[in-house]
């Protein structure tokens, strides 16, 4: 098989996307999420224009990933300077990676109207900063920017900065469609001529202005380019890069090339939804191959025809890809998918048993209300547990009264929580105060709790997260809540969902003490078991 | 220039997307949206397997369009059926419509193993179908359902199929990928093969489900195609039918095509997120031509480049498709994207002065904290009145207090606000029950405002977005909310901060109130001016 590279850039190009801010938490998490997936670069950031990405740059060399190389951004060095002086290109070197992508324009106007350089001068800066790459010991992947307009205005400048790139030893030659608005038959055979002029690898990076990055993309793999940039949820500026989810799928399973292993593949839907949920971005339904609706079928003929064929209705099987086929209004969705995560606490569920009836009945019933389980298999455990009758009851919530005042817009007064829960058979009552109602809610819950089970004291939460339903109904919208904690061996998700923000972080604190006492529960028990067997 | 006919199936197609349901007002809302558009054709139902279709023809019969051709959408004739006797077809000739859309099946197995028919009976319902529609005077579009994947299975049956509805006078052969799972090249070569061999109108219906959709629409177009069918905001079954806003703009636009007056295309923006109104979806804000993020530019070297000319980060005139620049605020976008902003209600502000420095601080200071003032624009115009001391004081609050109180794990009373505010010299006292605390806080500052200033009962919140923004700090994290009103007329974002949601919540709910009165008092001054100068 034939083997693509994949560039993703979801932390550089996508982090320009509107509504985007990651933290440094955040882009750690986001490059284990892709390190998982194989991709074969993660392109990390730009270290010569963001102080902030430097700090990532050092954050990743001390927790090194275990399958995709690091990439760091920059500019072709400066007009008028040299390579040695120039700060951009120092911080580049300073990041560490054993790759780098320097980016240089092949557009004549750019040269002129952007960096005010002369043609040929532009030309140098190319030549001078990829040697200088090269001579420092880097995989050097030459972006070549808004190549394809460039290549429409004035082919032969267009050509002579790629040969810039290559002769000074470039290891890729990335032909970007900058502006997002060339067509893939251009795309291809301009594509097609590249790789004919110059023996190295050739790579494509779309964005998506004409609705045309995924067949760019894949119409110059199949020109001959065997490097693919993108993002994997497709974010980047204006309209997005090209969705990397999107071209993997069709690169590999459409077309045979080799990206990343299947079993990484069998994975795609719930890694795009990982990545979309670090970014507080939820994923568009209708996305290929990952969206929620991807293997809906809604109209009649269609529930029939996949019914009876799927082929006759399914582009690929979902599968494939991690995703599921729902077919609207009907009895059969994903019933083995969840029967599959109630198999992992109660093995001995029956497929066709009543209990697998009730327990997908009320699991519709609740992603209905807004429930949503997948990253929250905690909640889940409980609520099959409770539906089974095999849930513990360690405590019972009777009251929980909070408090909050401003006295102006900007002076504010602690929250304060009253809480009253049974335990057994007995009462108790007490108040906490927090930054906020929440966070009273948090402590006002551990203390009550406490005071029955000290191995309370042993969770922190370590993950908040808000996600708002409906956001159109505004301040009455209902709101679903994640709540990661851990006790310093184990992490576990749990999740509540109502139209009072304070209510569904309730849920959701109440949900994570439980789960603690019912592993600690176990322990305990399998602990005295095997006391009595020694 | 040479013309492309559209035929939007926004109504037949998009109708089958997961999350829609159109009444018949909805669905005359739309025809006339599209109708304003001038699309050539609307195929507004499938009459014989939808009864409240009909009576949406009957309704169009009564409010003729003014531009656009209303077409019906069937299947042949079942098989073992005589044409005059098939109830779907008199469904179909009675909804009076001068044009039908008929689908037939192009590929062997649906043939086979959905309609269980002969390959040779297939040809026969096809042919006998579309001469019945002929003979009684109906202009026919043929559908060639699956045409792409019939024609890779067995092009010559595909072909045979295409064949008998030539023959029997079909005006128009629409190629379909309704599975959506090919690829632009084939399609493009498919389509050229099938132009030379039927020397009548050619079309192209695709779908997304490789992200393949708008590439094989316009590649098909490039192969002769003349007719091109989508739905205008992208709906239908699974991933969507091909986007027809994003073809339209391509193919006028970029390729020279006629297909419908500049004028229109001048309005596509507003028209798109019109249908998408009525349907109760958002337009995804990367859509390409006509997102709100179409023409957005963030990373600090594309506001540069875009200032000094355009047309190095935009492929075509955000103006062409009624769309507009936005130049987003941010660390990452610079001092001129900042001052560009302020010129808008501050048309004085100089780059240099004093006032510029502060205010480029002030936005640093507040991002730091959490803030985000891309599409908040109206706090940051707040906020910059502010610090010039141009923010006239409409209000202020004194002391907000809020309860909320849970009397067990599901049972929930109101959330109850009590406030204080001074508007002058004046006091007001109340107080406001909601679900949940926001929206208590919401009714009970409206409550206490609407007394001085009626107005206010104009705002409607139309989105209320939470972010976690160091979720690691879990329940004491700061919140970024973001609210967005209307009053009918306008539409406008503003933004609030804190580690408390009720108190960043409030901000944010004050600014809106706040802007409101900005605006409306701005246009009080300049009537009063007017008459006084009349």
């Amino acid at each position: 098989m034939n083997k693509v590279f994949l560039l993703d850039s979801t932390l550089r190009d996508g982090a320009q996307s509107v509504g985007i801010s990651f933290s440094v938490q955040d882009k750690l998490k986001i490059a284990r999420i892709l390190d998982d997936l194989q991709v074969d670069y993660i392109e990390a950031g730009n270290p010569g224009s963001n102080p902030k990405d430097m700090e990532f740059f050092e954050l990743l060399r001390t927790n090194p990933l275990q399958h995709s190389k690091v990439a760091a951004f920059g500019a072709t060095r400066k007009k008028n300077t040299a390579v040695e002086d120039d700060a951009n290109l120092r911080s580049l070197l300073s990041a560490g990676t054993d790759c780098v992508a320097i980016f240089g324009k092949s557009w004549d106007i750019h040269v002129t109207d952007i960096l005010r350089a002369s043609l040929e001068e532009n030309v140098e800066m190319i030549r001078d900063t990829v040697r200088f790459m090269k001579e420092n010991g880097k995989e050097v992947i030459y972006d070549a920017e808004h190549f394809f307009d460039g290549y429409r205005a004035n082919p032969e400048y267009a050509l002579k900065t790629l040969e810039a790139a290559y002769e000074s030893g470039a290891d890729c030659l990335c032909l970007c469609d900058t502006n997002g608005g060339s067509f893939p038959d251009f795309v291809q055979s301009v594509t097609k001529l590249v790789i004919e002029r110059y023996p190295v690898a050739v790579g494509i990076h779309a964005h998506d202005d004409a609705g045309m990055a995924a067949a760019n993309s894949v119409l110059a793999v199949s020109a001959g380019a065997t490097h693919v940039q993108g993002t994997l949820v497709g974010f980047g500026e204006r309209c997005g890069n090209a969705n990397l989810a999107t071209v993997l799928a069709n690169l590999q399973l459409k077309m045979g090339y080799d990206c990343v292993p299947a079993e990484a593949l069998e994975r795609l839907t719930s890694t795009v939804h990982e990545v979309a949920d670090v970014s507080n971005i939820s994923v568009s339904k209708n996305m290929p191959y990952v969206g929620a609706n991807a293997f809906a079928h809604k109209g009649g003929m269609h529930v029939d025809g996949v019914m009876k064929n799927s082929l006759t209705f399914e582009h690929v099987a979902p599968s494939a890809v991690g995703n599921s086929r729902r077919v609207m209004m009907s009895e059969v969705a994903g019933r083995s998918a969840i029967l599959e995560k109630v198999k992992k606490f109660y093995p001995e569920i029956k497929k066709d048993s009543e209990e697998a009836t009730k327990i997908i009945e009320m699991v519709k019933q609740m992603e209905h209300q807004g429930y949503q389980f997948e990253g929250a298999e905690s909640s889940f455990e409980l609520e099959v547990r409770r539906l089974l009758g095999t849930r513990p009851k360690f405590f019972e919530l009777q009251m929980l009264s909070v408090t909050d005042e401003q006295q102006s817009e900007s002076r504010k007064k602690p929250s304060y929580a009253t809480i009253k829960v049974l335990v057994g058979d007995q009462l108790e009552i007490t108040a906490a105060e927090g930054m906020g109602p929440v966070n009273a809610i948090d402590a006002a819950l551990r203390k009550a709790l406490e005071v029955f089970y000290p191995e309370i004291g042993e969770i922190r939460l370590t993950d908040y997260k808000v996600r708002v339903l409906d956001s159109e109904s505004a301040t009455a919208a209902t709101v679903r809540v994640l709540i990661e904690s851990t006790d310093g061996h184990e992490y576990w998700t749990t999740v509540g969902v109502a139209v009072d923000i304070m209510q569904a972080s309730t849920r959701a604190l109440m949900d994570s003490i439980e789960y603690k006492l019912l592993k600690s529960n176990a322990t305990a028990q399998s602990d005295m078991k095997q006391t009595e067997s020694a």
